[in-house]
């Protein structure tokens, strides 16, 4: 899959979920609607910063994605209610869950035009988390996905996720660029192995995403306000890459 | 990835769950505890059939694995039950499925060697539908993970998938072989692209995968008793393979 005419960026992987589609907007309605089921039950200011514990400690369990929120949601409901929930409310709990499974996948605003501008001069792949099943029905839905070399949906983005994905691509990771609106999973992990990225932050973020770790090499980052600065912003760091290749030694 | 020496089999792909490991023992287990709950609500001999009832039809909301089973349990318990369900049979339920994604891996009897005599002659590739992080997990503890050149982890194991995965691998389905339990997923599939299988039935079979399909190209199957006859059923297929590609129109 490499290019190897310049030695600049060979790949562009691009993640998914609130980067080229609306997604935790869906989810914070989500537990809007849970709060409201549990609030016929206990007076609490606290109730989605409570089931964020249930879900931070059913990710080893559960991993990403609607059904372990759900789940969470679930378990959530029957301990903050002190197991007085009623089973009809339990019900509405799995409801939301398929709500959120089937929901219209809405393209974010300049996200064709500037997914087609980084394919027309770059591979591209498309790499997220989460569930499986969910992410493939996205995928399908958005219509982006013959714009795609490669679709991976990964358990985690972490750096050892990102070399065996970059391994299998046969792609160098100084010749990789990764663009996403979470600091921690699309954009740290790929310039602590020495590739490069390009931020596209999103209005709302999940409390476990909003974790930024240190990042290391901020240098091969670039943040844009929009998706529309995104192709400019890939070309001037394929500009970067290539003369960090051209004169190695000379990393960013 | 392509063995080209001699035209034959040039890679083998492994089925996970009741080929390689125990499953549907595990999953058995928590539906009899689910009917154990249920039946202290409503006097029901086909709880377990109601409950596939909701399994299935919420598989195109939730597909494969433990968090969707959970889910339809939890709802099945609510409908069941008219809604008499307690708040704290739910969280048992809720904590049937923690108990499933952290039961320990068990591997079937032979099957470190089977996969290992295999492994000395072909290439081989794990190939597993339903939840990925429960997936990537069992992977990880069956302490086989580095005998596989790729683990694929797919939500739906039909034609499509399989040829998409061929095409990514570089193999022609002519000489790919699949090893698997089920018919319905691991083998009519293949054999339809036109490639290869062995089957190894297991002495349970979850409903669903038990619905199996007609099986074009039965002539390019094996079944064996045992996976402790699975090298020696691989060596002859890919000798029929050898001989159908060199007298291309024989084909089995």
């Amino acid at each position: 899959m490499e290019n190897a005419s310049r030695g600049g960026i060979a790949l562009v992987g691009f993640d998914a979920d609130d980067t080229l589609w609306r997604s935790q907007d869906y989810f914070d309605e989500a537990q809007a609607q849970f709060e409201r089921i549990i609030s016929r039950y206990v007076d609490l200011a606290d109730v989605g910063r409570r089931l964020y514990g249930y879900e931070a400690r059913n990710l080893a369990f559960f991993g990403y994605g609607v059904k372990g929120m759900a789940l969470s949601m679930v378990e959530a409901a029957v301990e903050i209610t002190d197991e007085r929930i009623a089973a009809t409310d339990i019900k509405r709990i799995v409801a939301l869950a398929k709500e959120l499974l089937r929901h219209p996948v809405e393209l974010l605003d300049g996200v064709r035009e500037a997914v087609e501008a980084v394919a027309a001069r770059y591979p591209v792949v498309l790499i997220t988390k989460g569930d499986l099943f969910h992410q493939e029905a996205k995928v399908r839905e958005s219509g982006l996905a013959d714009r795609f070399r490669r679709i991976e949906i990964v358990s985690e983005k972490d750096p050892a996720t990102y070399a065996r994905l970059l391994e299998e691509f046969g792609v160098p990771a100084r010749r990789f660029l990764m663009v996403g609106n979470s600091l921690r999973s699309d954009i740290a992990p790929v310039l602590e192995l020495g590739g490069w990225g390009v931020h596209v932050p999103y209005h709302r973020t999940w409390m476990h995403e909003a974790e930024v770790p240190s990042i290391p090499g901020r240098a091969r980052m670039r943040e844009v306000a929009a998706i529309d600065r995104l192709a400019q912003a890939v070309v001037e760091l394929d500009t970067l890459a290539s003369a960090a290749e051209q004169n190695k030694g000379v990393d960013a």
